[in-house]
């Protein structure tokens, strides 16, 4: 039996990013498209009509008139022990960490809680449209492993990694620098590249980590070709003059990273809001990347993501949904919040630009892009189905908008997990509305 | 046969401003609460346990054990005109206008197109829990015709005005000085304070308004004793230095309306962003109000209102979707976009504060807390039902919620149109989910 099938619908993806070659030469567009997928790859992409008459008699075609079909969205930032804690109210990094995300971290040393989060988290996410995430677990190594066993049912493409912290934390969640390193190894060497996973090195951020715990982090990335690295950096103005203080040797926040080697093309730093020149510059010359997590960054009041400035020093940057200090597990949502930061800045956010952020920009963040982020020939087929009837709104919006680059925006203006009819992970439908 | 009904669930409403007597003295809460609407007002308000024995055996009680009751939502800013061109892209305000707004708004003189949209707007506003508006129309008469005339339907407090305009827009959305105080008039003299509607006298915004017409505008609000006045006011900073040169014997944006005597008890003024002092203290003097648009702030990128400004020079504050510049017809999502603009600037907005601008506070700015606003016998019933199991995310967060003020948060974080599980407007039931 064939393991050939067809979707027909509008369909649209970015193939650059607009900031290279223009709006109109980042993505192709087919109103009337058809996606062929053989098994879990793409193997045809195109306008109905010209594709149709290739297809034999018995492959299977869904036909979705409303619907407009996109890559798979990928968020670079957030945290799954944190889904039970989203919408926590009142406080800015720092206390919030301490008020509201150490105590429910501190649950998943059990992991059948973990477990069960994962699965709930996977099941959000998946409902969002969102088929690849870099996330962080917990100090706990069994909340790494919880979260890896959840993924591989739905076999999906994930990063995750074991939270490494050894001060400035509750007894609870920290480890020491030889634990860290330890059980960080044991999980790389378990789970990486098992099947569609990838580990990624995660100290939590600067301050909750010593001297000894970040060198150790930066010599087990250097072991490895082609393992990630995950922290947060320079989110909120309180936490980088303490950053300063814990570390009067560096010259600025991102230093302290790059003195330990932890600056390569897989690592990935979220938010990085309050950066100097040089430390944009050293991003770009490492081919680090930064997550934008626009909501998270305008609930929890940390400041305004500075795109351009990111655009112009040529750094990869893709979206962040950041739960639990983000409040929204859709990209869609994400992307509105994006639009607000930029506007704020008197700037423009173009759709096409949103959608090459949440789809092929995280997937070069993070040097995925030969498998995921668009629907070229040959990638994995990990897509979504929008529909634009998806409410009463969304419905009577969208019969007045015109082209597909408005179309979208309206998706992202208006849009939620209602938009999403159906998720596909690797030719598998993953979620369904 | 009797017209008594009961609902019972939690309820919580607001009795006062936080800033005047403390969060905690700002509300009441119900746990398992019970109330009782005889015909079209709320007859009693309490704890079920204590008010079942008071009800006879026919008397329906509706029973909503994941229901909150909450008064109906107060929108004190919001276009219907610019239903169908919510999520337009890309353009600050004066731009905006030009580009998005006056060709929409240029379809309003063909009533069947006007009462449309009405029709819909409201299906939007009820499915979001609001129950009373501040409205704009456009220049067309007939566009404030088909909105009172859709709005008695379902017997709902609202006010409207026709659009005051006769420079800087296209021809076809002008008016003259006599023409918009006649036909203004005329408008009050039929709708104002017929059912439960009331008529605001609508200048758009200082820049497309002459001299004459303000003043005509001055004439006619100071002609009745309780018309309303509804216009814009310093929402973006190139439209402020705009009405600087439009209008340069002005001391400030605030009073060219001043000196046309357009404020008043009954005065709402949307935005109020980029005040002065001065500023402050007139509106305050004057017991005019302002409507905090933060949906719109951010998505047209105009600015950050400063609630501790208004609260500490004690003017009434409501909240406003501002529809189209807003992106959403949610209450719930409107008050998680002002608890961000709050952050942005170090400080919170609690979730009783929260409750208290969309509802007691909104009747307090519409001079209305008499009748609507929150719970209170004798009261009208307008309310809503929110309901805890809306979604899976708000399922499981609200489980994990402590006592109603963090629940009240996850509503307003989480929380959208699907959370409205029933709106009433004047105890009857205007929309179910």
């Amino acid at each position: 039996m064939s393991q050939r099938k067809a979707w027909r619908a509008a369909i649209v993806h970015c193939i650059a990013d607009p900031k290279d070659v223009g709006v109109e030469n980042a993505y192709e567009y087919f109103e009337d498209g058809l996606l062929i997928v053989d098994g879990d790859k793409i193997s045809a992409i195109g306008h109905a009509k010209d594709l149709l008459p290739s297809l034999s008699a018995d492959t299977l075609v869904e036909h979705h008139p409303d619907g407009v079909i996109t890559p798979g969205f990928i968020d670079t930032h957030i945290h799954y022990p944190q889904t039970d804690m989203i919408g926590s109210y009142g406080e800015q990094l720092l206390t919030w960490l301490n008020t509201y995300t150490f105590p429910e971290e501190g649950k998943f040393h059990d992991k059948s809680h973990a477990r069960d989060v994962a699965d709930r988290f996977l099941q959000e996410l998946l409902r969002n449209g969102t088929t690849t995430a870099l996330v962080f677990g917990t100090v706990h190594k069994v909340s790494v492993e919880a979260f890896f066993e959840a993924s591989e049912v739905h076999n999906l493409r994930m990063i995750c990694g074991k939270v490494m912290m050894d001060r400035n934390a509750p007894d609870f969640l920290t480890d020491t620098p030889e634990t860290s390193y330890q059980e960080s190894k044991e999980l790389i060497d378990t789970w990486h590249n098992k099947g569609r996973l990838h580990y990624a090195i995660t100290p939590r951020f600067a301050p909750t980590s010593s001297d000894e715990q970040l060198k150790l982090a930066g010599k087990l990335l250097n072991e490895y070709d082609d393992v990630y690295m995950h922290t947060h950096l320079s989110e909120n103005k309180d936490e980088c003059a303490w950053v300063q203080d814990l570390f009067p040797a560096s010259k600025n926040y991102l230093d302290v990273y790059d003195q330990h080697k932890l600056l390569s093309e897989r690592s990935v730093f979220a938010h990085g809001i309050h950066l100097c020149d040089s430390e944009y510059h050293r991003l770009h010359e490492t081919g680090s990347a930064i997550a934008f997590c626009p909501t998270s960054n305008l609930f929890i009041g940390s400041g305004l993501f500075k795109l351009s400035k990111a655009e112009e020093h040529k750094i990869n940057v893709g979206m962040g949904t950041d739960v639990g200090g983000g409040t929204s597990f859709s990209m869609l949502q994400t992307l509105n919040e994006a639009y607000k930061v930029i506007q704020l800045q008197n700037e423009n956010l173009s759709p096409i630009k949103s959608l090459y952020l949440a789809t092929l920009g995280g997937a070069k963040a993070l040097r995925l892009e030969d498998k995921i982020g668009n629907l070229a020939v040959g990638t994995e087929a990990d897509f979504v189905i929008l529909d634009k009837k998806a409410t009463p709104l969304l419905t009577s919006r969208l019969a007045l908008s015109k082209g597909i680059e408005e179309s979208l925006f309206v998706f992202m203006t208006l849009g939620d997990d209602r938009a999403i009819k159906a998720t596909y992970s690797a030719g598998q439908c993953v979620h369904q509305r």
